[in-house]
């Protein structure tokens, strides 16, 4: 009698970083590994490179038979086409078949989504978002990704792009976003890039306050300098914190209006500042509601590993095939 | 045999009037009729009323086995409760339990929306929006209001109250909206009463720049005679409505970028203004879209009569009973 599949692969494809690992239903990462995503030229070598790795992972855990399927989280990773779409991290350009692609190479069938559904998808099943049917995740690294949970789905919209949280301009005719070319979108401010912006203005704005900050050199500015002055008691530090706050917030309300959920799942690197940043965001957040929202959304921390919730995520996506 | 339950009722319960009227499956509103809102001091009083108006009706149409139900639309009325929820613009406070008020005396079962749910779901079973799954309706009279299609479902969110757009902050710190206290909200803006607004502050701020607005007392200026001045080729009047399709458009990219929608369907008052809304608020929508929701978001303008898109969505509530 055959073992049944209960076996997912997970990979979460980032800028950098590939990680991948092997989960069973109970969310459980059995083995897990990396490979770098923007060595490889063409995604047909990313690919092969993959499969490498996770070959022998599989005959470990059993066999090809035990497994039920392939899950990939991306950049621009769309659900609907099991295509990445222009993602402008990666070095693959234009649209990139990737579902298909790995369906032909590992003879599993894959699905994709993008990166931040994946991490929603793991909090829903995983993470401490469990049972909460109505939530957004907020990924604050780097830059700003949202998933989105209606109803216990991924709002995926109709062409699969919905939940684009971090371009949503909150201070119209703000800050330029380099890479959109937007002024004044979430992700220009509350983003660890943002926290190292909103500081080299605070210095250069207010130049006869001190500040530990001043100590460090431009190149070392960043959102773990400001945390680590911030905890020093270091106004200007402190300030920065608030500000970056107070903008999650305000965008948060407006979220809550939208969709209305039960919860607001933060994650990522610049949640590591826990009360400095999460005080401010509730603040700013509650102000800003209509009295039928205000003191009912919960607003959580992850309690997942990054990397985890992303493989997990992604592996997630396997067992909705069913 | 008895004939098919083959009709709802249909009622728009609004600030001063509420609207009714007998529609079959296929959209068609066979009688109608409206009695004032506000002149009753209790609700069972005004459900009196309803029902001394609609016994009649629906004997002349066949009598009441052949209805399936009764679908309302009220300000602040929730979907999972059926229950209107301190609604600022109704006499009656606290909250009202109405579907089962109106279910008691009917002895009908009855549905309840909010009065902006209730208009997106017309469009979607009989208007402009007929058939498309993913959209947002934007009603732009004295206030905003909004519903939104995620699915073919109206977005509830937790606990009934998703879908509050027209409270979503775009100018944080800005225009302060005197019903709830907030400031920048795009109700203060893109409503009959925030042009109203605009008019004022642009012929305050620019005393010197001649307009046909300044023949008008400050009571005569109204979002109606802005529009027939700019139809004349006033400068200022133009500028009104550049600056109230910005501030829209720019609210309208947030959405977009929420969830992903395939259609905005513009309905009520402003919309009377044509294209010299819909041009400025078509540019700033687009403008600060990113490149992946470019081009693709329909915007259209409500094709069915105000009362009645809120009449039919109220009834089409009752077909999703079956």
């Amino acid at each position: 009698m055959a073992l049944p599949k209960e076996l997912a692969i997970g990979i979460d494809v980032g800028g950098t970083t590939t990680k991948f690992g092997i989960v069973n239903r109970q969310g459980e990462i059995l083995q897990q590994d990396r490979i770098p995503t923007n060595t490889h030229e063409n995604v047909d070598d990313f690919i092969d490179d993959l499969y490498k790795k996770l070959t022998p992972m599989m005959k470990k855990a059993g066999g090809k038979t035990r497994f039920a399927g392939i899950g990939m989280g991306a950049p621009n990773g769309n659900f609907y086409s099991g295509t990445i779409e222009y993602a402008p991290n990666l070095k693959w350009k234009g649209i990139i078949p990737i579902a298909d692609l790995m369906h032909k190479k590992f003879k599993l069938q894959t699905r994709l989504t993008n990166d931040a559904n994946a991490a929603a998808m793991g909090e829903y099943m995983y993470g401490c978002a469990k049972g909460i049917k109505h939530f957004i995740t907020i990924t604050l690294g780097t830059g700003v990704g949202s998933g989105i949970m209606i109803d216990g789905k991924i709002l995926l919209g109709h062409d699969g792009f919905a939940g684009e949280l971090g371009h949503t301009v909150i201070r119209p005719g703000g800050r330029l976003h380099k890479g959109t070319g937007m002024k004044g979108s979430l992700e220009a401010y509350a983003s660890a890039t943002g926290v190292r912006e909103t500081a080299i203005e605070y210095l250069t704005e207010y130049p006869e306050t001190e500040s530990l900050l001043r100590n460090y050199s431009i190149n070392e500015l960043t959102s773990e300098t400001v945390y680590e002055c911030a905890m020093q008691g270091d106004t200007i530090a402190n300030r920065i914190f608030e500000f970056t706050g107070q903008i999650l917030g305000e965008s948060l309300s407006n979220f809550i209006m939208f969709s209305s959920p039960e919860a607001i799942v933060l994650f990522g690197g610049l949640t590591k500042a826990g009360n400095l940043l999460l005080n401010p965001t509730r603040k700013h957040m509650e102000e800003n509601l209509l009295p039928i929202f205000k003191n009912k959304v919960k607003l959580l921390f992850s309690e997942l590993k990054e990397a985890d919730a992303a493989i997990l995520g992604a592996s997630a996506l396997v067992w909705d095939m069913d």
